[in-house]
């Protein structure tokens, strides 16, 4: 058995001692002669992992008790679709910041249930700044702000949470949820694919401010209701039970390396590591983001010579890091440094770099 | 290690030999240095596991190629929404055969989009018969026809597929699907939660035949637009990776034990075995479905002193039969028995019904 480092941007590296823990107990869990993935989510055994896995959620993000938390099936771009469907009325204007790749996507999601206002884009500017939030043209009547906190392809990061007044600010934390700490009572919604910060595929977590939810929104099915689910506890239907056990153990795991803080500190580290290493090349390697913005997250960056791209993923990937290759969108190569990959892979990293760098420098 | 009788009716029973396959690559899949849940879903590795489970799929329902198959996230009532918003216009009118408890649930996540038009209905006898084909009252206009081909709760199965004419046949075969030869082309759409006899939740599998999607169908976000999944191989965003694996997993340990042919034998021989220990006991056990539609899958049953029930669900599970107490909707027991649950479990499930007859009648 030999572990590589993982630099995927999602599905992502999860910790050893988790999927050593999920391993442990893929034929039978807890002593109920079974595995956790062949018995009823409404069994007594299985609501008390939902119910832990939220309360460690809630402990982990510091979530106040006016919030609900969902469970649900597959990942962020399903929410995406419903936050209009909840929260706005048809045709309402919703006002989306568009800071990259997957703030075009949420107002893909959207744009046939409301009027879409792009209060500011980056786009022009190709997406290497946040737009100073001064120059943002708010609606006052928005149902809602919706920000994108941490762009996963062109690696650009909110770094503080704007002020937007007394409309909700909505975001999409998929890639960098639980990575330090923030003030969820600012948020009218967080949600949040779980595959990437939070460990497992195939589950995504919402996170609402509870009075939002008496909003009257859209005709929509029962199963497209934030309401019906929170008021089922995310069992409205078979939920997937496994990916939420897996999710659980995260968050445990999680905890016990200190919380939010220390994936603060470690996510500070692991970008300083890499950024570094970029800038500190003489233009071998580039990152075009603005540094004020630069994501902890994901960092996209280019080789001078194109040509070199295809060797630096080739070689990589033998000397045992994998998932660097570039999103198709943006080419080039990407490093993707979630809450599950160590210090030290990031270390392994600018070591490789170092070393491609003077081989083909 | 010690694994019971699981008659769970979903999340429910996976074979140990799939279960022990995961288990072995949990921690890394393959060769790649990582478990296939830390993978990339866009990875060669990862395009090669679900094509090849799709392509199981295939064979093993005989899925004929104009017909697309999905894998999408979640259970089947998302996928009850979709099919107004898909195939439907907005308030166009919809036939639905009601059966029991989930043909309701597939009206209430359409009434919202679409005219419902309840064509035929079982509900004043209480879901103990699927009402005659010749006393449906369809419309010639219907978007489609709908039908849930096996009731989990109520323990009614159609035997034959209904014949409707012009109007596309769209069918729930969540609870019985992959265990008998269906005639795939008699349905326009053919969908299924994976977490009974397909093996692991947290995905869903839809069978739609391709001209279909060429319907406007309503206003909808992308992630609700089927074709827009179809395009790009369920991948329009990242799909459940690891349900996905344990259901090509599941796939494949089906095909090596037969196909679907095997597993109506083996649903012949299970169903038979308990509903003959119902029917011999005198009237102790009583399953009060009409003969001809009784499910093979799910068996309600219930005690003639009800004050026994709590006594059966108890001693069951400390003799190591688990998930047989009745879906809350009607009380009772019941015993689920899909394709994962094997012959000999049945056998042990009738033997511990006569003793429990015997120390109790």
């Amino acid at each position: 058995m030999s572990r590589v480092h993982n630099f995927s941007a999602g599905p992502a590296a999860l910790p050893e001692a988790v999927l050593r823990h999920a391993q442990s107990e893929m034929l039978e869990w807890n002593g109920v002669g079974a595995s956790i993935v062949e018995i009823s989510h409404r069994s007594a055994e299985f609501m008390e992992v939902a119910a832990r896995a939220e309360a460690d959620l809630r402990t982990l993000l510091t979530i106040p008790d006016d919030y609900g938390v969902l469970f649900l099936p597959g990942g962020a771009t399903t929410q995406q679709a419903l936050l209009a469907l909840n929260f706005a009325s048809p045709g309402q204007t919703v006002d989306y910041v568009v800071t990259g790749h997957w703030s075009k996507t949420a107002i893909k999601q959207v744009k046939d249930y409301v009027d879409v206002h792009v209060a500011a884009s980056s786009e022009a500017e190709g997406f290497t700044d946040i737009p100073p939030r001064a120059d943002w043209q708010l609606s006052p009547d928005a149902a809602y702000v919706h920000i994108t906190a941490n762009e996963t392809i062109h690696g650009v990061e909110f770094r503080h949470t704007p002020e937007v007044g007394q409309v909700p600010l909505f975001a999409d934390f998929s890639s960098s949820i639980a990575s330090e700490p923030i003030d969820v009572s600012r948020y009218g919604v967080i949600y949040a694919g779980a595959q990437k910060n939070l460990g497992p595929v195939g589950v995504a977590v919402v996170i609402v401010r509870r009075d939002l939810l008496e909003r009257a929104g859209q005709p929509r099915a029962d199963i497209f209701n934030y309401a019906s689910h929170l008021a089922r506890d995310s069992m409205l239907n078979t939920p997937p039970t496994w990916n939420w056990y897996l999710a659980g153990l995260m968050f445990r795991w999680m905890l016990d390396q200190g919380g939010v803080e220390e994936f603060a500190r470690r996510s500070a580290a692991k970008s300083q590591l890499v950024y570094g290493a970029i800038d500190a090349s003489g233009g071998f390697y580039r990152n075009t983001v603005h540094p004020a913005v630069r994501s902890r997250m994901n960092i996209p960056f280019f080789l001078a010579d194109e040509a070199l791209t295809a060797r630096f993923v080739a070689e990589s990937k033998a000397a045992g890091l994998i998932g660097l290759k570039g999103h198709k969108a943006v080419g080039g190569l990407r490093a993707s440094l979630y809450n599950a990959l160590p210090v030290a892979s990031a270390q392994v990293l600018v070591d490789f770099m170092h070393d491609f760098q003077r081989r083909n420098g």
